[in-house]
Parts: structure tokens; sequence; C-alpha cells
């Protein structure tokens, strides 16, 4: 009968199975209390009102700024007024970098721009220059092959990183992903061959002036030396004189700083859970932001959806089965300082963690969930998001948890990541233009909707989520 | 064994059909070309250049004013200069309508708030106010039967509609459906029982300070009163005096004007077919826009994606076997003007128009497409969008074309509509924040690639799209 099942089932067309299947019926239960936290929150969420919140009380959060001790307090107060549960600080070390006053880069030869300034922003870790900038002729490469090809082509100059993220890829991520290298790594991979400094091309496909700064890395045993991202629109302009034969010639002065590792906090919330409260489901952002525009969708939107998304479930009287538990964590731009104390610090309640998804992604229109989950809890993810017909939102694609509870992967526990469209992200993304005028009242508040969804029925349903597998 | 076919399906359950099925191979021969159009319209495409010089050149194009005389003459030259073939005028009468200098709504009581302004904008087709304005009473209604009950109790009075859009509907389109009737009718049905003027809240789910503006319609043989619409601000000050029990008097000023009809053009070009030249698809958008803001995502952005659509064709050398018309019509706000006289200028040829597709809706992110196509076509088009996996804007839904090409369907043409994300729209829509700063670069040019590779395939397809039945 088995093999005479599939012979028949191999003479239809796949296209005559038209239906969708819809979801388990233990799931499907959930449709019209998903609709309820959808309506509550395009009608009266408040998200939004929480980001002009955070973005006036703490436009600039890096880690150990004062901005960022204002976000805690900020995020602490927040959650009490929320009336969320068990509200808390916990302690963490963090990166301490501060940029300092000044950052120029100006041209110096060919002589006909002499004095004309790019506009730059130094990366989060890089020293500064000497005192009155460092002059040198500039040499352009498309990646580190190329780089150490030239040998002592590249000695006493400041090598140039100006491959662009690849635009014909659609999700701007894997863009990003291509490119972000070059950033992270070219101070050190310019010091191994004798480069001065490293200049990196701005991590967007968009031509402008902003330059967006992000995380780099020095390497222990090699040469610290000062790094900056230059606006695309900059960057053209020297791959330009470049290509015309010119010499090049630039000053780069910095006066950022690094200092000692310095205490902060994740700042907690939870909605105890009524049946099984040490069954935990995590949903967070992270706090902190670079020190340009105001963080407002990285990551301070989707915090406030996360910390919103419980004040959903509140407000309609929702207590799940499990415990939610809202984390802010601390250091994600510079360091993970918070995500690793949690880690540390919760290790031991790992096997209760049934799912931990973070939001830090933007706060733009809905695209879906993305997860790492092993394929019978993927199932029950993909019929939840079926609930989430016509947001946008319907999709859940294998993938990564966000970097803040990445660290829970080695318990075996299930991370995620709520996923907006992507392709505004990287036009905003470490720069000045990442401000609260760049965010949907509609989109922040439908993304908080669906994230209180989806967190809800997977912290309620009566089965849990089998966690994965825990990695040798 | 047919008997048994379905007694075996019905046992398998439907979820262990797991592969989605691939389009035709017909369609699936075009996966690289696809792929190739949409990689140059993301890192070479030209619609948001296109649209920084329409909006420069032409930011307020109401039909017949000067604005949209001069878009139009952007329009030919736009298409000229991208090498459109058989570029031509095509005559129409336009609506022609004027704002005019003064349009004020002063607070007059409660006397504590006396000569508080609130910001409007009149609504398109409205008459002008007495010189000085005219003073009245406000009554509160949500909608025409509530209306109807007041019976005496509107006579004289300020009729106010302020019914929100349904902001718990995830598209925005059918939040506006639902309130739009009281902007278009609302001075009609508040003259009918003796209001003297109609004031609208604004067609937004946003609260702000900006008021929308847009079409109204005067009935025959009932009285013109004036009309504006007030932002939702300024809806909810008044709502809010109502409800405690105030008195509150508005003066209204307005000194718009309607003028006879004005000749005026659509904008035509083509890239005449390889093999069957006499089958038309068309593709556009329209041309005219509010006299607020740039009219931006309405309709400007997507106007410039349509003629960017086949200059995308033609850089990549890809000639469809049919002729692709780019219209560019003409008083789609206030009249249709120019789609009757293309309609009627065409209707012999009605039998060969294969597909008409219209971008009215932003030039936001994609979510796919609408048509009204039969069965047959709607698997093709379906087929066709499974080619856009990782756009966003893989499905295609029933529904209407844009309002340019809807008098087609009375030949049995398919139309359709281009579906970006639609929460946004409504935010921007006929109001001073429809600015090309509200328009991302690859948002729009993502959206000019899917329009192109859609009607590049029906276009080139070996066989036609099978014709809609021509309605009795």
């Amino acid at each position: 009968m088995k093999s005479l099942l599939v012979a028949t089932l191999a003479l239809v067309p796949l296209t005559a199975v038209q239906e969708t299947p819809g979801p388990a019926p233990e799931v499907e239960a959930y449709r019209q209390t998903v609709r309820d936290i959808l309506s509550e929150a395009l009608v009266r969420g408040e998200a939004y009102a929480k980001l002009s919140e955070l973005v006036e009380v703490a436009p600039h959060r890096l880690s150990g700024s004062p901005g960022a001790a204002a976000a805690v307090e900020w995020a602490r107060q927040a959650m009490l007024e929320d009336g969320l549960e068990n509200v808390r600080l916990e302690p963490c070390m963090v990166t301490h970098w501060e940029r300092g006053e000044t950052e120029r880069l100006r041209v110096v030869a060919p002589p006909e721009l002499a004095g004309l300034e790019l506009p730059i922003l130094a990366l989060g870790g890089s020293i500064a220059t000497p005192e009155h900038g460092l002059i040198a002729e500039v040499v352009e490469v498309q990646d580190f092959d190329e780089l150490k090809e030239l040998g002592e082509g590249a000695k006493g100059k400041i090598v140039f990183f100006n491959r662009p993220m690849d635009a014909t890829l659609l999700s701007t991520f894997p863009a990003y992903g291509g490119a972000v290298g070059q950033r992270v790594n070219g101070a050190a991979e310019a010091a191994r061959v004798g480069g001065v400094a490293a200049l990196v091309r701005s991590m967007t496909t968009r031509l402008d002036d902003f330059p967006h700064t992000g995380a780099m890395r020095y390497v222990d045993g090699v040469k610290k030396v000062p790094t900056a991202a230059v606006s695309t629109r900059g960057a053209e302009l020297i791959a330009g004189l470049l290509e015309k034969g010119e010499t090049v010639k630039l000053q780069l002065e910095l006066d950022c700083k690094n200092f000692p590792p310095a205490p902060s906090f994740n700042v907690i919330g939870e909605l105890v859970g009524r049946e099984k409260p040490e069954e935990i489901v995590v949903l967070g952002g992270h706090l902190d932001s670079w020190d340009v525009g105001q963080g407002a969708h990285d990551d301070g939107g989707p915090c406030c959806q996360t910390i919103e998304a419980v004040r959903l479930l509140k407000k309609l009287g929702l207590r799940p089965r499990r415990t939610l538990r809202v984390i802010m964590f601390m250091n994600e731009e510079n360091g993970l300082g918070g995500a690793k104390a949690y880690y540390a610090d919760h290790k031991d309640e790992m096997p209760n963690h049934v799912f931990a998804v973070e939001s830090d992604s933007g706060a733009f229109t809905p695209r879906g969930f993305q997860s790492n989950a092993n394929p019978e809890a993927m199932k029950v993810l993909r019929d939840i998001a079926m609930l989430f017909e016509g947001t946008g939102g319907e999709r859940v694609v294998h993938g990564g948890g966000g970097a803040d509870v990445s660290p829970m992967k080695a318990s075996g526990v299930i991370v995620g990541s709520y996923l907006p469209d992507s392709q505004r992200y990287f036009d905003l993304h470490h720069s000045e233009r990442d401000t609260i005028d760049q965010v949907s009242p509609r989109e922040i508040e439908l993304g908080a909707g669906l994230i209180a969804s989806l967190v809800y029925v997977i912290a309620d349903l009566e089965e849990r989520l089998p966690h994965n597998p825990v990695p040798e």
C-alpha cells in the first residue's frame, strides 16, 4: 500500500494541492487572540511613544557613556510604569571608547583639491592619530588579498578599503556581511603590511555624505593604527582621483580614546508565567547605540517594541503559562558585555530557556522571523506565523538569533530574530540619519504586535518547544 | 483507481507536500533575465534620479496648473532621453481648480481658545467661502446615517465628519476606502440637511498636524457648500471640546475656485514589440498630483518607476515580442480626464491590449501585484511572480487595477496594480509630507525592476495572456 501511495502521489501534479494547510489546532486556537493583540498594537500601541521618550532622554547611548546610563534608568522606569514584574538591573562590564572632539579628513594632494574635507566618522575602538594628524598617500584595495599582493606598496600609506556592499543582493544583511570585514579588520590588516591608517568606505548602498561608524578590532601583536569610515560620496571622490592616476594624499586627524572596561547593566523585567514560571521565553534588544544619530532603528525602536510587547499582553489580560523575560542588553555594538554577563549569570537556567528572540534589525514593516529552531520546533513557529496572515510577517526562515541571544545557542536554547524589511536599514545604520523621523508609527507598532503574539503563543502553548540539541 | 487515489490523498496530511511548485517551464525560462533586470535596477537604477528631477521641475502638478504643464514636458523629454519610441502627447480635457491664497480655520468659541488656528487644506473642487469666511457652530457626526438622524440639528452648522480610518485593518487601503466617503461626499450630504460647510478629519491613521487634501464631489441639485480637511490633531481637539459639552464655533475661510475644464495631455512612449507590435502591454502612473508636498509617492515616484522600467529593458537589450506602452496619465486626482481620453481614443485597440498595469500606491518596498485576471491568466501572473522570490513582491492577489487603467476593464482588458507595502502611504498621501526625502532609493529601484520584469515577461511570452470576458 505504501508504494502504491507513493506512486499515486507522484502522478498528482503538485499544483493540484492548492489549499495551504492551516496551523495545528492547538496553534489555530490563538487566532483571535493574535488578532486582538495586533489591533491593540495598531490602535493604541505605545512603542513609538516610548521611543520618542528614549531618544529624548538618551539620544546617544554608547557603552560607558552618560547616555547609556540614562538609558538604563529610563528602561527601568519604563518597565516599572508598564507594570512589568521583577524589574531589575543586572551588572556587566562594558567596553568604553570615546570619539573625542576632532575627526577630520582633509585632502592634501592633488593640490587643486587641497583643503577639501571629506565626511568621516572614527570607528569604535580606534586609537587617535598624532595630535595634528597624520599625512600619507592613499592606496586603494578591494579586499585583503589585494592588500597582501601590494606587499611593500602599502607601506607608510593610508589603506583605503573601498569594496561596496553588493547592492544586487535582495536582502541588505548579506550585503553588509560581505563588506563589513573591511571595517572590522581593516586596521589590523593595513598595519600588517606597514599601512599607517585604514580608511573604509561606509557600509551603505546609498550614495550620500553620511559616514557610518561601527566596531573594529585590533589584533594582539599587530600594531594599532587609527581607522575611520568615509561617506560613500567621499569614497567615490578618492577612487575617482586614483582612477585618473592622481597621487592622493590625505591628512587624518582623530582624537578618540579607549578607556578601561566600565561597569554597566542589563535591564530586565518579566511577566511571570501563571503555570510554569520557571520556564522562560526571552525577548529583547540592545539598549546601547552608537554615538551619532539617535539609534532609533538600531536599536532603540526594537528595544521599545519588546517592552511594549509585554505591555500589550498585560493590557489585554494575557498572562501566559510561562514567564516572559524582557532584556535590554548593554554593549551589543562594541563588546557584547551584557550578553556575555547574562549568559554567564543564568547558565544554570538555560535548560529552562524555551526561546530567546531579539529585535535588532530595525523597526521597519514586518517580513517575518528567523530562527535556528530544530525541525519540530520550527514547525510550531511556522504554524504560529500563519496566524500573522496579512501583516507581511508570515514567514519564518532558518537563521541565527540576534547577537545578544547568540551565546545561549551553546546551551541548546532556540534563538530567533524579528525580521523587518531590510531595504532601508543600511541607509541609516550607525549614522546621523538613524533618527526617529525615519520610524513609521504603524510599522513599529505592528512589529511590536507580532513580537508580542509570537512570544505569547510560545509561552502559552501547553507543550513547550523542544530544546535544540546541545552542540558538542 | 480514481476513487482509491482520492482516498489515499485524503489520508496524506497536506503538510506532507512541502515543495512549492515552481513556475511553468515557459515562465521559468525567464528566471535569469528577471535576476538581471533586478540587479541592474538595484545597482544602476535611475528611478530615484528621475524623481529628483521631476519634483524639482514640477513639485506641484495639479491638473490645469503650470506645474502640470511642466511635468508633461519633463515626461516627454525624459522618455526621449531614455530612447523610448513613438513619444507623443495625446490631448485630454482636465478639471481645473485652484486653491487660492487663503485657507484658514479659526476657533471662535469656546472663548478661551478664540483665535486658535487649526491646520486645514481645502478639498479639491470646493467652492470658496464668503470673503471674510463663515462662522458657524460645529456638529460632529461619524457617518451619513448619523447625519440624517440629526435632522434639523445640522441646519446652519459646520458638519464635522470625524470617523477615523480603521487602524486595525492590516492594509491601509481598505481603511482609507472605509473613511474617504466622508471626504468625497461630505459637502453634499451636509448641504442636504442644511449644513453650511463640511469639515473632514484627514485621511490618515497618524496623529499629527498635517492636513490631507483630496477630491470631493458636488451633486447636481444639491446646494454647494465649502469643504476642507482638518489635521487629525485638529480633529481631536474639536472632538474633545464637543465631548466636554462645549459649544464649538469656527470661522472657515477658503478662497479656492473652480474654472472651466482645461486642455492637457497624457504623455506616451513605447518600446515597440519585435514580433507582435500591434499587441500592447500598458504600464504607467498619473503625472498629476495635488498642490501640496511634491507628490513624491503619489504618484511621481511610481510614474518614474514605469518610465525607468522601459529604460532598464532597453539598457539590457531586452525588446519583447509585444509592444510596451508607457502612459503618464493626466488628471487622475480629480477627474480622470486622461484615463477617459485614452480609453475613448484607443477603444478600437482594446482587444489588442494584453495587460495594463498602473503603479499608484507609492514607491515603497514591494509586496506584489494585484489583478482582475481570469483564472488562466492569473496562473501565468503568479508563475511570473514566483521569479520574484526574495524581493518581498512574490504575491499576486485578486483585485482591481489603478484608476487610470480601470476604464479598459469594460473592454475585457486585464488590468493590474503594483502593490508596495501600504503601512506608510497614508502618513504622507495628499499632504505636505509627500516629499522625496520619504522615498528610499532601494525601494523605488526594486519596484521599478519588478514592474519591468512583470511587463517584460507578459509582453515576451510566446502565448499571449487570454483576454478577460467582456462584461455585458
